[in-house]
């Protein structure tokens, strides 16, 4: 019994420390490694595969949008990137910067890609010519650089993984149609895909994204009650453009500025998948993205037939393209069921004698432990149902708690008390001022504006800070 | 009829100059665009497609063999690069150092990674305890930076796209085997999928990777004689495991050093695609590997019923996995056919009233210009066919090529006066010294050793340059 225990034991208890908790699961179900670079982490199998699937489902996503993939260079020259003020302003104190190729000093700095806008902007400035050339759909899957000071494991890196579209439209009308597209693929992506669910709404003046004219948001809630801003879509209107000078003929043979978009979604993501749906065990990975769906684990392998039937039912889920995986190795199935909890695989397989004499399987779900006992025949068929049924649990499971951890608040003695005693967001009505925003931070301990939601609702008339009438009403939290 | 030879006026004629044809197709088939910074390209929709089909047949490939993907980090400390004599010696001279994170000066320098042997051997040591442990059969898809000084679209850029393989393995028997095996696959990915006929074998002592015991090469034959080495394996024996000290413990409970691998391709090999298949009219792309399969172009568009057949037969192709597409410009359809052409793509579907009324298409093969009318009913078994088929004639076509450019020579003035008068490589016996070697290269205005092959012939008795006796049979040419 005590191998059964050993992974438990090696994790923290989720409510104990859900700091070290999160740590504990990275480590033991193989996510990623540290090297000698701070903030800069190796992708293990298990942790990459994850990212790869998000990669295949979403980049689906994007082409039916009819966007196209490109690849820019690492490398920024500091001129290019000082071009647009607010840009520079935001991203140059957290760049890494290149001043020696081979054995010669450069003769200008070049910074590793912070984001990529300044890039796009200079090739677009040379190749648009008319309003044929328009729209540009672009986005590339690459690494960028952010020089971060406090670093954790997909939260909070130095370079981490993404994607990063950049399109230019001939209308700003058309650009932010785009921008709002762009959102709502990745809200179904996430709330699709991975089971999360999700508020939506603008960020702030002072939360959007250096150079944008608006910001956009997904925001989801981790298991501590904090947010996790999920993925971004920005509005540029002309300003790039105008900076950059990307000019079109339009169909009246006129000059015209393009108007602009960026959106990102990275590998924050996994963060988000670990502490909305772990647990005790370890990780619980929606079935849609988990790279293996079920793990079969032969019971009294050494008896004869079992091994054999193992693989035979392994053949036959991967011929109906379940993503499955066999338990060869020779540990007590104690352990063998705790490794594949700790991994968060959806389902494992148990097969031993008893069952074949039967001729049937058990079925355990990963996500609430449900034993499912059912005939080897209807294995291909049922087995997709409970995936998909395990699936949308995970995703019910997580919205409930996301709705019974959103209260509001009218005063600031209400909304401070309410962030001791409990986990979660507070709506609040503000006036619109960076000051109260910021006051508001400081006073709730850290709770700052996740986003204006599109779904507005009338708390009251005024801002709960200052008092002066409100304009919107914003939800506040704490967050990664 | 000036439209429609617009494309053709564009590019150099190939036999009229070789590397002018070459930046000329690369321009106009919008394959990659400069930036700033030398050597760092924009890899364009048209240039990234390509790469992206290279990427998904080759990883399945790896998969098959048991391969998982990782990412480890661009960035790798000065120390853990010096850790291995030979490599640091072959690669500190081209490489970017970043000397400042943010504001502040780093306490060490980091270099952007021209290759990832370190970090991964850094990982191992600390990973990797027992035997249970192996072999780890890692790969990830990134780009690497070398800082060249001069640099060529996909040849050789400072940047470059590629996967890196490396494994380790408990015996050098295994070892030797894995490089062996990913070798395979590169030969059988670029005869199957690229269309490309190679040539394959060992590296001699003087060019295989800094660090390795043994490199072994798929070499390719340019349409101007030159080879291009189009992907590389490595057997490093335990030389890189005994600087890093990767060791194990085995079933005996003694410790070992692990035995490694690598093994590389990267976007040069678009740069073969190019050179190997591409013609007076632009590129040509294998089928299996080519974005757009066939483009529909309809003839008199305007007329009734034309643009419903088009977008009827497209949906059709759609649904049978071919990747179409439909020309819906106002262009010529001269223009038309001169842009599908330049583009590569290997079929083109002509549909206009006269086909409509008999129920048929015709359809234009890149390779050799052949019109094929077949009837709208069997287009979608038909196609399949006329692609596969497109795909053999292209690789026999290459094969003859390289065939007939491969000569021999058993004296230095024979092996001159041919490498004078002709294209292609030249098989010659060699006595294994490196100063011969040298010497010849020499001689020849700059054919080196491509490979010795593993089908040897014995040619003569001696080596070519010194009279002694001769090792090997060497296949020798100039290279990209």
């Amino acid at each position: 019994m005590t191998n059964e225990k050993k992974f438990v034991q090696k994790i923290t208890a989720r409510d104990e420390n859900f700091a070290q908790w999160y740590t504990d699961v990275v480590r033991e179900a193989k996510l990623c490694d540290y090297t000698a670079v701070k903030g800069c982490l190796i992708y293990e199998p298990n942790g990459y595969a994850i990212w790869e699937n998000i990669q295949k489902d979403l980049d689906e996503r994007f082409k039916k949008t009819g966007v196209q993939n490109v690849y820019l260079p690492v490398l920024i020259p500091e001129s290019l990137l000082e071009k647009e003020a607010d840009h520079v302003e935001g991203f140059a104190p957290e760049v890494a910067w290149v001043t020696h190729g081979g054995l010669e000093r450069l003769e200008e700095r070049l910074c590793i890609r912070p984001t990529s806008e300044t890039l796009f902007c200079d090739h677009w400035q040379k190749t648009v010519k008319s309003y044929r050339d328009l729209p540009k759909l672009y986005n590339q899957w690459n690494s960028v650089l952010r020089w971060e000071k406090t670093t954790r494991p997909f939260l909070r890196s130095r370079e981490f993984l993404w994607q990063e579209g950049h399109t230019i439209h001939a209308s700003a009308k058309e650009a932010e149609e785009r921008t709002q597209l762009m959102l709502k693929v990745y809200y179904d992506f996430v709330t699709e895909d991975l089971a999360i669910p999700l508020i939506c709404g603008q960020k702030t003046e002072s939360e959007k994204f250096a150079g944008a004219e608006a910001t956009y948001t997904i925001e989801a809630m981790m298991h501590d009650g904090k947010a996790l801003q999920s993925g971004t879509s920005h509005f540029f209107g002309s300003g790039f453009a105008e900076a950059f000078n990307i000019k079109f003929l339009n169909k009246n043979n006129e000059l015209e500025t393009v108007n602009q978009t960026s959106w990102g979604l990275s590998t924050r993501i996994i963060g988000a998948i670990i502490m909305v749906h772990g647990d005790d065990r370890g990780l619980v990975l929606p079935p849609r993205i988990a790279p293996v769906q079920t793990r079969i684990i032969p019971i009294n392998a050494h008896k004869e037939g079992v091994l054999e039937k193992a693989n035979e039912i392994f053949n036959q889920l991967q011929n109906n393209n379940i993503r499955a995986e066999i338990d060869k190795t020779d540990k007590t199935p104690g352990w063998k069921f705790s490794e594949q909890e700790m991994l968060g695989i959806p389902t494992r397989i148990e097969i031993g004698p008893k069952e074949i004499e039967k001729e049937e399987v058990i079925i355990v779900r990963r996500d609430n432990n449900e034993k499912i006992t059912i005939s080897i025949n209807e294995l291909e068929k049922r087995l997709p149902q409970i995936l998909e049924d395990i699936q949308k649990s995970m995703y019910n499971k997580a919205k409930e708690f996301l709705d019974s951890h959103i209260d509001s608040a009218t005063t600031m003695e209400e909304m401070i008390e309410k962030f001791n005693k409990q986990r979660g967001f507070i709506k609040a009505m503000w006036c619109g001022s960076e000051k109260c925003e910021g006051e508001i931070k400081y006073e709730t301990g850290g709770a700052g504006s996740r986003c204006i939601p599109f779904e507005q609702e009338h708390l009251s008339d005024t801002c709960i800070y200052c008092g002066k009438p409100a304009k919107h009403m914003v939800f506040w939290g704490k967050s990664y």
